[in-house]
């Protein structure tokens, strides 16, 4: 998708802190972290949120969050948790329109109503 | 699993506000709604969260999420939008172990941090 960042970040036409990648996912660091760790995990294929993944893509939505359990085993995040968050529409806070699942642990620097 | 709030709900051995069921999920209010619109969304199997998921329950995984989409169209949220959120482990705040996915619009009275 033209102008999508986050496309543009998964064909590495902008550069990223990528700490995991399968055939369907990436997830790097965001950018402006709002917690200690604070990852965006995103399907390669660009829809917009959850609201446009059909019931015929189960695998890819069932993809997302199984990275997410991967990357929390990754980071050693077994003791102290972590929370996942899906921001769906503009009026929830969504600002980028390429579906991203937010990965937060440890301290936060700024309320989770705003991330 | 005995003795667990969540699996006593859905076996109907406790009163709560359903809103959506289906052969695998099923929906309720939360009793004490941190924002205007606050349903919890449960795997009728006993799974304590996600790091409990195996690779081979990715349907199971993808209904959860498909649910909420379900949802949110059935109480309108079109417009106003829905943050999803899961909390993984005690540290995160996760209180009840049988996993349950947070939906939550509109006014917020407690910072999601909380939930």
């Amino acid at each position: 998708m033209e102008n999508c960042i986050f496309c543009k970040i998964i064909n590495r036409e902008m550069p990223s802190d990528i700490i995991y990648e399968n055939e369907q996912v990436i997830a790097f660091k965001d950018i402006h972290p709002k917690a200690e760790v604070h990852v965006l995990i995103v399907p390669k294929k660009h829809r917009a949120n959850l609201n446009e993944i059909d019931d015929n893509e189960k695998e890819l939505l069932a993809a997302i969050f199984l990275a997410a359990k991967q990357i929390a085993q990754q980071l050693n995040l077994g003791a102290q948790g972590y929370k996942l968050v899906l921001n769906v529409g503009r009026g929830a806070g969504q600002v980028i329109d390429h579906l991203h699942l937010h990965l937060l642990s440890g301290t936060y620097n700024r309320p989770l109503n705003e991330i």
